[in-house]
């Protein structure tokens, strides 16, 4: 996506050769048109599928999550990395490691809000090793639904998250792939660009 | 907000007198088209105040705020509750007691975000002792920067929150405020219902 590729390229900072900063428009300070337009492209890679609800986990994939989930028109769903109280004996939970944060989390959802004809679009905003997905996976599974895809704004695809889940069988559609920060240069996948001269011929 | 009050009626639900729970539509399931009206909303009633961000606290506020922004056409920014390593030495922060949760957390934004001259809209879902906007008032005010207004989705004006940040001068404008909790039951307070029937005669 050209124009997220940009919005990277103007403002955000390699912190180191697998650390991206992009808190400047999605992860402290949000540009919420451009999560309008991330939200459409989601919605749009995915109309085939017949989403039933968008599926995060807080708190930075709720902004293009939930432009993803008005764009399909259902219910955005984010899971919380903090059991509450009230919900422990009523919730699916899975554990996800932060690599970058070096702690585990258990992340939950209240039963009630995923059934077994729902058909779930996962939306996350990185895609490093892939933990934060595969607990959101094993999340829609417990509740015996259908994960339709995972839809995410910037993968990491020197680290192995994403190989990971789409030789599991997933769909997994990435806004951008950045290949490398060596260097403190972003260095953006090859099928990307193939994707954007795809996409600019489309258009021509 | 009449809408709000019918989505409070049909999925809130009173676990004590003093605590609503809302998972249905804005505390873990969220509804993105009523999101929408929100942030519609809060745009217009803050439509003269320049405002130049919005800022929440992460993670309920994020969905009502963002839309708030996007209206608004300026960027969102949130606070975390949790000190990021590579920020600590290059932010601002202020700590906030929650009542419900019993702990107290720090709250940080990147210094870099908030500039002398914004014009801030401070946007959450709840207004209950009024500790997480105090501690965003706080912020700004750190900054140097104008806090133009608060907007809350409820406010359960019998607690001190709201009585204690207007009298303190904020323009305060909650979309619905809550009288009491009291026998299970959600009774909305009088000047809401005064507003809305003013707002009708507006329109008529």
């Amino acid at each position: 996506m050209k124009l997220l590729k940009e919005k990277i390229e103007a403002e955000g900072k390699v912190l180191s050769d697998s650390v991206l900063k992009v808190d400047a428009f999605l992860n402290q300070q949000v540009d919420p048109v451009l999560m309008q337009q991330l939200g459409r492209e989601f919605a749009q890679r995915f109309s085939a599928d017949n989403i039933t609800k968008v599926l995060t986990l807080e708190s930075s994939g709720i902004a293009p999550a939930l432009m993803a989930a008005l764009q399909l028109g259902v219910p955005l769903l984010f899971a919380r990395k903090k059991k509450s109280v009230t919900m422990t004996d009523n919730c699916y939970s899975s554990t996800v490691y932060s690599f970058t944060k070096k702690e585990a989390n258990d992340i939950t959802i209240d039963k009630k809000f995923i059934k077994a004809n729902d058909r779930i679009l996962i939306v996350d905003d990185f895609m490093a090793n892939g933990e934060a997905a595969l607990g959101l996976i094993d999340i829609v599974e417990q509740a015996g639904a259908r994960v339709s895809g995972i839809g995410i704004v910037i993968e990491k695809s020197f680290q192995p998250g994403g190989a990971k889940i789409r030789s599991a069988g997933y769909q997994v559609e990435s806004l951008v792939k950045i290949a490398s920060l060596e260097n403190n240069t972003v260095q953006f996948a090859d099928d990307d660009e193939a994707q954007s001269t795809k996409q600019l011929a489309l258009k021509n």
